[in-house]
Formats: structure tokens, C-alpha cells, sequence
């Protein structure tokens, strides 16, 4: 494996930087977009400083990095998770050929511990962790403070409202570690943080910070390889996706699991029923709760960060989902659904409920409830099936809690615009503001091929209303497995849907990084505008192509469908040098 | 140019056919779909009917035209026109070496005449324009009576409301001629019909009835023939669009937009400002309004069915938007700008309205006020320029509405999706429901390379909210010129946004598709999915890709990412016959 293969390429202007704040135990990388200077007639007239952008890459985005998979990352959180006191090492991974990390110790919670971040927080503790995503979320008032410009006031006439307070209202101008552990306490954010992933970078999903996304890979029965999901996971982070979930079903799970954890700078999720119906031989029927507890173990020993677990898909539920448009779509809900009624008892999930919660307990690994009786049609959305499921989701967030277990809880799907709000409030109001993680919604069912749009206008508006995290969508969605092209479009895709909800959110990052692009573009700053914008290398692309392939800058003074005579940016500055120059036309009438 | 080349291809089991009310006048061209029969175990259980989806492509799309763009479209509409008897024959066009079209018929009002749609409907009469978009529109309910269902209902749990009324109520289930002229003669609707653009099929655009998309094509000083011309506009309908804007600003304007008005079946708009700087050498600063009236003369005699006028970019809006983050970014919007500041006058053609009234009055020729100020970032979005020109456009619909003109109101541009709610609302209170027609809004500034993804999200919005049409936006916005791959990206796209809006506003036609796709993907029908989507050649290839080239009925019975075993849909098509072979089960407490 090359190290081109791997390696994070930034364009000009641009590189990996690293953050630290005066005091504080943690550095956190970050890309530095240095903006070029302010010419007119051929003179500078200003520096522009720098932007700096969340960035996910880890260290496949240091230029120093060894870019070698069979290495792993460094376990930047040893000693911080040593250093609680909470954990024992119990035993050492397995040496297997499919993978050279074998004599990996595991740790697990010293009996009585409680080794999460939830616990920390309900107790008042700040962790490294929290320290370490505060500053990460803060980029944008570092950004502010270095480049000694207020904040930008983000410019809003309409604030969503949950119970009377304005949506946005509770995000601070500067995200403190306090903030972060209250937040976390409360059981609004959760920090996915598995004692044995090491490697992983911290981050928090909750709706007062930025939105984050989610990029599902994984190997099925059909296609693809260990390498290639590895490249899948590098590309994923790469374009910016801020969790991944591996939803492995074929061959070699548990390796090529143990390939992206150790070299996945992000949290990982799975969907631990996908392995242990593999285990007894593809037949739900077969499943009992002693195999699932065997393979939830295994898993966290792994260092998976969070497990969707579809137990709140009740057998009540089952009579009025078979009576859908499409049924139940949620492979997760259509395993429980049939093993509920072949046994003629209800979900394992649920009745092990509490024995799953220490299991998590243990490792820290997060949940993220299930919503196995999703829409698959916006004719289905909202109906009793989904809302009856939201509701046990609510009840399971509430215990889990009382476990000191993180929860997030996961949200549809197909849902026609007019009824994403409500789907939203429903939400908030009874899993008691648990952070929402949802497919989207796809807002209309014809979308085939272009599914991962049709998601991205009921995402952000989910997003906006609430939601804190957005699992991706391809445009392969309803018809076969994503390729590399598919995962970038996805995840692009994405982090535009979530940076559209910061903006609507009025979170105090989103409006900067719009107003310096905006800034480039009115000065045909190019190389600017290629580096702030969500994929540098396609604009970049598309910006050679329409000029023949020169050099972008050297057809700097117009844009795209213009042409140089009419460019109205240009006559526009024309009109403001002119009115510069006139003060008496400023008064014209 | 070959036949291949411009015929419109439809895939197995879909074809163009023609629609027709008893003792009605028109018949309307529109694309069926014969669904697959359902099987069950090998067995037949249940025919599905067929399914006619509005269409734009018109003669293009029938198996046997005669697909040679140099013979033109068959003129529909004359005996219609004629039969009014308010307009004279004026002359002939002119024979020229750049185009075949020499010698045809132009006609104008007769004096004291207005041959405008909106002249009738005012008066009670229904025209036969009428009649046909009243079938066209009604193709859903169509569906439904031929397929002896009954209409499905919209599942709305939140409409927008507008002055205390449910947005979506005001749309009927059964769209008739009456209601048709009713909305134009409120000025709630328009039929873009150039008397002399007898090739057009009619089709309206009002928020009571389908959202629309337009497609702008047109050369520049840079780059692009008119075979290409041509053959975008030919691609463009194919893929749904329901206008067509030629804003060709390089060479060979008239016989460009010549050759396409002779073959498009759908209405043309063009911005004669730009046509009108061609003809002073680019200089903004020459422009008279005799040159200017004499291109709006020229190219209504061509037969373009609506122009963009920029007239409501007064001169007391220019200090404000010259303080602006990013200016005036429309070439209309700079192009007067500039000449106001040359001349120390007000806009020409904000003072000669009444003119230009009795122009377009004269031809039928609608107006699209233009917005010379909308917003060309988020940071500017809903500033004083932009609304106060809104208001203005207000003003100018009325005074076009005295003169019996056909009005629409073009709208941004750049809005975060916060503030796209109030746009709208101010649009309708202060333009007296005018439609609405919005380019994009992008809901972000940094998605240069997908802007055609950040302008779907505010566009569905917006149409959700109330606007009527939706011009598109592709790609390459903001860095280059559309080829057709991005063309067709961004028509299908705002396809995509316009059907979302429709489901949400509860359009009675647009549920319908929406359940047949996803009845047709709970059977694993996958002819029915590819031919009900909204690009079903992007469709099939993609899951012929994922099932390795074979054909895609050979690996029915599983979709996408699960492979056989896993199939989430096929286990609940399991459960739902479990639960209807054991009736007791249905009552699992």
C-alpha cells in the first residue's frame, strides 16, 4: 500500500495544523486555509490571515505521518484513559494471519467502575476528552481571535423553537470544556469513546455543537475486500465524515474490523446483530440472547464506540407494520421482527435491556437505539409503527442514562418535508433531547440514483431543526453498494447538509467560513475559494476545465458563465469604487 | 444531425403517449408507464395498471417524428390563435444563411387588441391554452380513473399556511379549465404563449398547480456553437424541463435562439438587456431605450414567450448594495447600475413600464421581473436592496396586470434556510401572489463543485413554502460553463426539488408516483422502479453495475447493499405473510 494512496493531499495555501490553548492537556489537528492578500490595480491593499477548518483526517493528514495501515495510528489516549484509574487489562487480542495487530492489550472497567464520559460528566469531572472536543468544536473562535476579528454574528430572522426558547439561542460564542461536560451530563451530547480505541480523536454529537455526519462501509456477501473498506474508511475521513460505521455482513468481519479500528482516527459504530446472525448461519430464528451478548463483548474489546442496538422494535408494533406501504425495511428491525415471531416472546433486546447497559457500561461504548420499524416510503412516515418505536427509544434512553451509558437514538428514513418537524419534536420531547441520529430523510421515493440529494434537502432540514447527526446517503442508495466516487459524493454531500443546518442554527463557526469564501469570490481570489470550499479538488477541477485548462488565476477577473465584458462582480465593484470616489452619489435620493 | 441524436429513448414498457378529454379540443402528449403484473411465488396475483407522468419533450419523444431540427416543430397552436382573431399578420421573417427559418408568418395585436391569456381570462373565457394545461396538470387524476383507484391522499401533518389558510387546500383534487383561468385572471398563474411561438405546448406556472423548472442554456463570449445550443435544449426537455432560458450573450444571438425556438416545445425566456449591450459594444453606459425596445420588439416577433426585465433596481438601492458583502452579482442588476451611475438617472425601464407593457401586451409575452439585486452570499440574504426591490417588483406587476400582462417575479440567489420562510412570505404579500420563480437559493457559500445539491435544499424549500418555479442550477455554478452531463445533473435535480414540494404542498398528483415506486420496490419490480424514477437510464445503469451487467429481473428478489440473505425487505414481506396465514397473531397484545 503506497503512500499516495493514503496521504491526505491538500491544495496550495492549505496544510494540517495543530491547536493547543495556553494550560490545556490537548492539541487538536486542524486544516489552515492561509488566504491570499487583497490586490487592486495590481497593488495589496490587505492581508487576509487564515481560516481554520474542522478537520477529520487525523493524522493521514500529517505530512510526516507513515501513511502505512499494518502500523496503525498512535493511541493518543492511553494515558488519559490510564491515568482514571477506572480500567484493568483483560487479556490480549488474538494474533490472527488476516491482520498483523495481535498481543493488543484489552482493557475493560476494574469491577464497580464506570468508565465513561457520562459518569465523568454527572460527577463534574472534565476529561481530556472534553477538553479535546471544546477546543476542536471552538476552531472558529480561534479563527476569530487570531485573526483579530470579532465574531461574525450570524444573521438570523428565524430561530427554530423547542419549547418556547430559540433553537440557537443555546450554543455559546466560545464552547468551554465546561459547556461540554454539562452538556454531556445532561445527556444532550455524547462522546463516542471506546477505552480500547485508543486511536481515536475525540468528537461530540449533540445539537448544540456542529452537525456532524456519519459514512457507513462494509463489506456484503456480494462485493468487495479488507483493502478496499480500509480505503473506503480513509476516503471517508478524508472528505470530512465524522463517524463511521462499519455494517460488515460477508466474509472476514471481525478482521477487516480490526484493520479500521486501529487506523480509524474517528468514532466507529456497528450493528452487532449483523455478526451474530452471521454466527448462526444467516437464520434469525436461530439467534438467542447468550450468541448477541458474546459478539457485543468481542466488539467492544475491539474498541467499537458505538453499537446500534434495534431493541425497541416490540412485538405490539409488528400487526400494523405489516399493514405498510413497504413493511419494515431496517434489516436490523426485520431480524427481531422474525425472530419475535417465531418465538412468540418479545424482543431480546428490550427484555436483556439492563444486562446490555453494563456490558457498555464497561467499555464505553455509546448506544445508538435502533429504529428498526423506520419509513421506508414517505407513505409510511410518521406513522404508528415509527412514533410507537420512538417512544420505547425514549424509555431505553432514559435507562440507559441511569447506567451512565451515552445514548443517541436513530430517526428515519423517507419523510415527505411537511412532516420532518413534527418527527423532530416528537423526538426532543420523548427521548428527553438524547442526541437524534437520522438517514437522512429522503423527501420523496422517486429519487432512484440521486437519493443521496433527495436526502440532503430532509437532512438539513432535520439537521437544522435538531437533528445532530446524519448518516449519508449515496447515489447508489436502492440499487447496489457505493465505490469510492459514491462515498465522496455521499460525503460531500453531507457535510454541505450539516454546514447549511450550523448556518440556520446560528452557530457561531458556520457564518465565518461563508463569509471569507464569499469574501474570495467577490475578489476572485481562486486558490481561496478552491481551499474554503467543501471539496477543494473538484473546484478546482471544474474551475480548470471551463478555462482550458490554464492556470486558474490567470483568468482571475471574470467567472464562470459571464464571460469577461458582462462579469457582473466586477461591474459591481466598479460601481462601489465609483461610489467611493463620489461620496456626493451616496445621498442620491 | 442523426435521429438517435435528439429522439427521446424511453426504456422497456414506457412510451409517449397522447391524452384527451371527451368533447375536448386539445390533446396532451405524456409518458406512460405499464407496470409489471405482481407475482407471488411464481404465480400472478395482481395486475398494476400503468402510470402517466407529465412529460416536457413533446414531439421529440414521439416514436415517429421526424427528429431533423431544420424542418421545426409542428405549429399546434395556430388555429387556436387565429381563430381568436385579434392579431394581423406584420411582415416575415427574414431569410438568413445561419438558420432555415426564413419567411415564416409573424403576427402582433391587432390595434386595440390584447391577445394575451390573461385578457381572456379576465373576461371569463376559456382558451384552448387553458384546456390544455388543465388536462396536462390533471394527468394524475387521469392515472387514477383509468386505473379504477381512487385518488391517494396526501399524508400532510403540517401545511403551510398563507394568511391563516392551509397552504395545500387550495388546490383541487380534479384540476378543471375554469380553474385554470380563474388563477390567471387572479394573476395567481401564468401561461407563457408568445403568439408567435405557435410550436409550444402550453403549460402554467403557479404554486396552486405542479412546481415547475426552467433550464438556462445559451452561449457566451467564451465558449459554445448552436448545434450545441440545440442539442442542450433538446437534452434539457428530455430530462423534464419545463422552460428553457437562452441567455446567450457571444455570437450569433438571433439565429441561435432562432433554431431553438423553432423546435422547442416548451415556453423560452431570454434577458433582451443582454442582447441590447451587444448592439452598443458592452458598454452598459450606451444603452438607450430605443435600442433597448427595439430588441424587445425583435425578439417577441421571434416568438419568446417571457422576458427577465430588470426595472426594479432603482436608483436608491445602489449605496446599500454597494455595501454589501458581495455587491450586485446579477449581470442585469450591474449592467443598470452602471447606467444609472453614467447618466445620474433613473432606470430606463423602471420609467418606461407602460411601454414595455403595451409591448408584451401586444404579443402575449409575460414578464419575469428580474431581481438585479438578490443576494450573492448568505451574509447579504434578506438585506434592504433585496426586499426593497421586492417591493418594487410589487408595484410592477400591478401596473403589468392594468396593461392585461402576464407577470412572475424572479426571486434569489443566496439564502440561509432560516430566512427563506419570511422571503417568501414578503413575495406574496407585497407582489399580491404573483408566482414566484427562485434560482436555487444555496443555503451555503461553500459548495462550489455541488451547488446544484446546496441550491436543491433552499429550493425545496422555497416551492414548499410557495414559489412556483424553480430555475435551475448545475454543478459548474460559480466556476464555469454547464456541458451536458451537467445539464442533465441539474435538471433532474430540481425535478427532484420541484416533486418533493409537490408531495409536501399535498398535490394531488404527486403522491401517486411516490406509492407506485414504492410499491414497485417493496415487489422488487425493477423495470416499474427504473421507469418510475426521475432518470431511469441513471437507474438502471447503476444497478446493472451492482448486479455486474446482468440483467436486473435475474437478481430480483434482493436489493442493494444486503445480498440475499439479508434482504430486509423480503423478511418483511415473510412477516407479513406469517401474519396473514395466522390471523391469531394479529392480536399479540
Amino acid at each position: 500500500m503506497s503512500e499516495n494512496k493514503f496521504k491526505k493531499l491538500f491544495l496550495d495555501n492549505s496544510a494540517r495544523v495543530h491547536t493547543h490553548v495556553k494550560s490545556g492537556r490537548v492539541s487538536v489537528g486542524a486544516c489552515e486555509v492561509k488566504l491570499s492578500p487583497t490586490y487592486q490595480e495590481g497593488r495589496k491593499v490587505r492581508d487576509n490571515g487564515s481560516v481554520v477548518i474542522y478537520d477529520c483526517a487525523g493524522p493521514w493528514a500529517d505530512a510526516n505521518f507513515h501513511f502505512d495501515p499494518s502500523k496503525g495510528l498512535p493511541q493518543i489516549r492511553c494515558d488519559w484513559i490510564s491515568e482514571r484509574g477506572d480500567t484493568i487489562e483483560s487479556g490480549v487480542a488474538a494474533a490472527s494471519d488476516k491482520h498483523p495487530f495481535g498481543g493488543r492489550k484489552i482493557l475493560k472497567a476494574k469491577a464497580g467502575c464506570r468508565p465513561t464520559q457520562m459518569y465523568y460528566a454527572k460527577r463534574g469531572v472534565i476529561t481530556p476528552e472534553m477538553e479535546y472536543v471544546a477546543l476542536r468544536e471552538n476552531i472558529a473562535a480561534l479563527n476569530c481571535v487570531e485573526n483579530k476579528m470579532s465574531a461574525e454574528a450570524p444573521r438570523s430572522s428565524l430561530f427554530i423553537e423547542h419549547k418556547g426558547e430559540p433553537f440557537g439561542a443555546r450554543i455559546p460564542r466560545n464552547i468551554t470544556p465546561e459547556f461540554v461536560r454539562a452538556e454531556v451530563a445532561a445527556g444532550r451530547a455524547i462522546i463516542p469513546a471506546n477505552i480500547n480505541h485508543a486511536e481515536l480523536e475525540p468528537m461530540v454529537i449533540g445539537r448544540n455543537f456542529l452537525v456532524k455526519i456519519n459514512t457507513n462501509i462494509g463489506n456484503s456477501a456480494l462485493a468487495s475486500s479488507i483493502p478496499e473498506e480500509v480505503e473506503k474508511m480513509l476516503w471517508a475521513v478524508k472528505w470530512g465524515s465524522d463517524t463511521l460505521m462499519d455494517l460488515s455482513t460477508g466474509r472476514d468481519i471481525s478482521s477487516t474490523r480490526e484493520w479500521i479500528l486501529r487506523n480509524c482516527p474517528v468514532p466507529v459504530g456497528t450493528v452487532p446483530l449483523y455478526q451474530a446472525l452471521e454466527r448462526v448461519g444467516g437464520a434469525p430464528e436461530e439467534l438467542t440472547w447468550e450468541i448477541f451478548r458474546d459478539v457485543l463483548i468481542e466488539q467492544a474489546e475491539q474498541g467499537v464506540d458505538y453499537f446500534t442496538i434495534h431493541a425497541a422494535v416490540l412485538r405490539k408494533f409488528l400487526p400494523a407494520a405489516a399493514d405498510r406501504m413497504t413493511g419494515i425495511v431496517s434489516r436490523g428491525g426485520s431480524i427481531m421482527a422474525k425472530w419475535m415471531l417465531s418465538h412468540g416472546e418479545e424482543n431480546f433486546l428490550y427484555a436483556h435491556w439492563d444486562e446490555i447497559c453494563d456490558i457498555m457500561a464497561s467499555y464505553d461504548v455509546a448506544f445508538s437505539i435502533g429504529d428498526g420499524l423506520r419509513p421506508g416510503s414517505c407513505a409510511d412516515a410518521n406513522d404508528v409503527p415509527q412514533l410507537g418505536e420512538l417512544q420505547v427509544q425514549g424509555d431505553l434512553c432514559r435507562r440507559a442514562w441511569a447506567h451512565d451509558v451515552q445514548v443517541m437514538c436513530e430517526g428515519p428514513g423517507h419523510v415527505p418535508m411537511q412532516m420532518i418537524r413534527h418527527n423532530m419534536d416528537c423526538q426532543l420531547d420523548w427521548c428527553s433531547e438524547a442526541p437524534f441520529y437520522t438517514l437522512g430523510p429522503v423527501v420523496t421515493d422517486i429519487a432512484a440514483g440521486y437519493d443521496h440529494i433527495s436526502s440532503a434537502i430532509g437532512a438539513a432540514m432535520i439537521a437544522w431543526y435538531g437533528t445532530a447527526m446524519l448518516c449519508y446517503v449515496t447515489p447508489k442508495e436502492h440499487l447496489g453498494l457505493p465505490n469510492k466516487d459514491d462515498v465522496r459524493e455521499g460525503v460531500v454531500t453531507y457535510k454541505l447538509a450539516a454546514h447549511a443546518a450550523d448556518l440556520a442554527k446560528g452557530h457561531p463557526a458556520a457564518q465565518f467560513r461563508d463569509n471569507a469564501m464569499s469574501r474570495a469570490r467577490f475578489e476572485f481570489r481562486w486558490i481561496d475559494q478552491f481551499n474554503l470550499s467543501l471539496d477543494p479538488e473538484k473546484a478546482r477541477a471544474f474551475r480548470s476545465e471551463h478555462s482550458g485548462g490554464a492556470d486558474a488565476e490567470s483568468c482571475a477577473h471574470f467567472c464562470s458563465m459571464c464571460g469577461p465584458k458582462f462579469c457582473s462582480m466586477r461591474i459591481s465593484s466598479q460601481i462601489k469604487d465609483t461610489l467611493k470616489a463620489n461620496p456626493d452619489m451616496q445621498k442620491m435620493e
